[in-house]
């Protein structure tokens, strides 16, 4: 089970606490569904409706895809892209019979897809195009180019037989073009936004080809819901949803997330989509950024210790790192380091992120430790559940809807206009 | 030449203007070397001090190095990291006859080890140990770990010829041990701190292995810092400098650096350092972070339209992307982008960019535009002069010595305390 330490913030809370009655409050009217954007809390229950027929059907085509190709081409953006990603990068490395994932239709970079079709070689790869909608422009552009390279590889037919699409189970552009062109589908949940996702088919089919056990991690999710249905200070929900909520309005108004293991980088990218559009709106919400200890305590460290103290800092980690490997010992000795000898990197590591702690508190950083036990499916599945949680008990305490992201309409309209534009001007 | 493009600033200028009258001060201040850190200004002149001997000492271990291996194995953090690797991830992947560069020593973590210790498998490879004293704990641990897998591949005279150290020309730990081995040397300058030694051999060497023409790029520096050193409100580092530290008096005080190439990634990480550690003291300095668009017009892009008013967006752009892409055109036009079939990506991009710049200056979000010219060598090294120059100024005009870094020595003392007590515990 996740644990919360708050104990690097209780200096900082002043003459005052966390409001765990508003953490409840919250969390009531999460459960209940009666708060704005309700419609969209479908992922509360996420991991038991998947448990049967989804889930069947995400192995399903798992297998298939393994049977026949060495590469997965995941076509995807935002909350259709970051969950698979970050689960693939934070696992994958020590999966056994693992495939290679690549993603795209995350940008509009012709240097970018010209190098996944560089890296992509002669091998044999499939597609899971995910999009609800169909029409996004990175995605729907993107899912052309791979969609054109499968069919001159395989022809239409085998290019067909190679596409999988995560989609709405009845309407929109792809879902339309997977009917006409008899694609496996899957399906995207109707009542969860995209940011809450990935524990539905749109994360767990290119996770279960990268090699994690999905079946584990529903099972894991499923229990991790359970338990953080508690309604008392002791659901860690409630201790970071209300810590950090009590700390933005003491003036800490950027939250850095913080770790120590490289592969975690898009945990910490799929962190900040679930709480930056989930708080940030009607000009309210803590900036969320990260960074990656220890290399950015050489390069952001001056920052955290001695910039304006406007800062929160949220250190995430794993119990251990899921390999080992020992500081050799050196005749010279030239660095002085041979005390060190014999030592696992993991526990310098740990014992640098106290040193860290400790300076960052001293310097005037509020702390919140997140512990995560093992990495590997169970960790994922049960971080996953408790920032979901965290993010919609958060999200009402500051009186938002945390499932609706209005401002991302306004450059789309801007968008539209000036490519349709320039396309008639071609014309 | 760099181009500031300063037109969706001026609506949250209010009654102010920039104050040039103050960069120019702080311009002077940085030429003249009379400000706090002026000891750590040789960064200014690096460029003509690197063209004689040096450069040449530098293509000579390059030669050396790409003759006999497949991979170049880099230990280095902080300064004497995030621009070589900003090089090699920007430019890398369009140079001929590339060697991969992997990059070490930049964290403590075992998984990370064995993880590059996998992908370099059975490849011939040489190290460039890159450390200005040697005692830095991660480079000298994860210096330890390669050094030890030379000796095991070719022996411990085999590896002493596969090993480059970058470091003090004539003391620390490191110089001591290079010349009891009798290591190929190269010089990290005594007066340019980490975060400005790009151009010498710290980022030079690795970069001119991985097929970047580092002889370019030391020319177009040389200029390019002539050229910098224009005082008038038409410099690009003025206006760079004056505007943001405008903006920062007018509540913007969190920055980021936005960009539309996935590979310009580590290039917005160097600047983080740049400036974060440069300004970021004494309780002071915009907060640094990045975006990478349009990915995270899809995450973060709620936040920047419509969370707090206390953000400044800084874009960086280059003239066209290095390869080009077409859209594909597609027969069933499920999501209607047909209009958009033939046409670049790159042109695509580049009027995305437009629809988010106007959106996210109506929204309330400054917008200040840099355009960096070509994506080779001559843009690398204008934009990197640029904002060494700008970052000078800027940290001169807050007042603050933009050229110390005090804050990072508050988690060391723990660190080294903690980590002798626990040798001596388990002694």
């Amino acid at each position: 089970m996740i644990k919360v330490d708050l104990s690097g913030t209780y200096e900082f809370f002043g003459e005052h606490s966390p409001d765990y009655a508003a953490a409840a409050t919250a969390h009531r009217t999460l459960e209940e569904g009666n708060g704005p954007g309700a419609e969209f809390t479908g992922w509360l229950s996420l991991p038991e409706k998947m448990a049967g027929a989804e889930l069947k059907s995400v192995l399903s085509a798992s297998e298939k895809i393994r049977s026949h190709s060495e590469v997965l081409v995941v076509v995807g953006i935002g909350g259709s892209y970051l969950g698979a990603r970050a689960a693939t990068e934070l696992l994958g490395p020590v999966c056994k019979d693992r495939r290679e994932v690549l993603f795209v239709g995350n940008n509009l970079s012709a240097d970018y897809l010209n190098g996944i079709e560089e890296r992509l070689g002669e091998r044999d790869f499939s597609v899971n195009v995910i999009s609800k909608s169909g029409t996004t422009l990175e995605p729907a552009l993107s899912f052309r180019v791979f969609k054109s390279l499968l069919e001159k590889k395989y022809g239409p037919q085998g290019a067909k037989s190679r596409i999988f699409a995560t989609t709405d189970p009845v309407s929109g552009a792809l879902r339309t073009m997977a009917n006409e062109e008899e694609y496996f589908t899957l399906t995207v949940p109707g009542d969860v936004g995209g940011r809450y996702s990935v524990l539905s088919a749109v994360g767990l089919l290119p996770m279960s080809v990268a090699g994690i056990d999905v079946s584990k991690v529903t099972e894991v999710a499923i229990e991790q819901m359970r338990r953080l249905d508690l309604r008392s200070p002791e659901n860690p929900a409630w201790q970071y949803a209300a810590a950090r909520r009590l700390l933005y309005d003491r003036g800490k108004i950027i939250e850095i997330m913080a770790y120590y293991e490289p592969d975690f980088r898009y945990m910490a990218e799929w962190w900040k989509q679930l709480f930056g559009e989930s708080e940030g709106k009607n000009g309210i919400g803590l900036f969320p950024a990260s960074v990656e200890f220890t290399a950015d305590l050489h390069s952001m460290g001056q920052f955290i210790q001695d910039g304006p103290r406007n800062l929160l800092e949220t250190v995430v980690s794993f119990e251990k790192s899921n390999t080992s490997y020992k500081v050799p010992f050196d005749l010279l000795n030239a660095d002085g380091f041979n005390y060190l000898a014999g030592r696992d990197f993991d526990r310098v590591n740990k014992t640098v992120a106290e040193a860290v702690k400790s300076a960052h508190i001293s310097g005037g950083v509020p702390n919140i430790g997140i512990s995560a036990g093992e990495r590997n499916e169970t960790g994922f599945a049960e971080l996953i559940c408790f920032f979901e949680v965290a993010c919609g008990v958060s999200g009402y305490m500051s009186g938002v809807n945390p499932f609706d992201q209005p401002g991302v309409e306004a450059y789309k309209k801007n968008m539209f206009k000036l490519l349709s534009e320039t396309a008639e001007h071609n014309a």
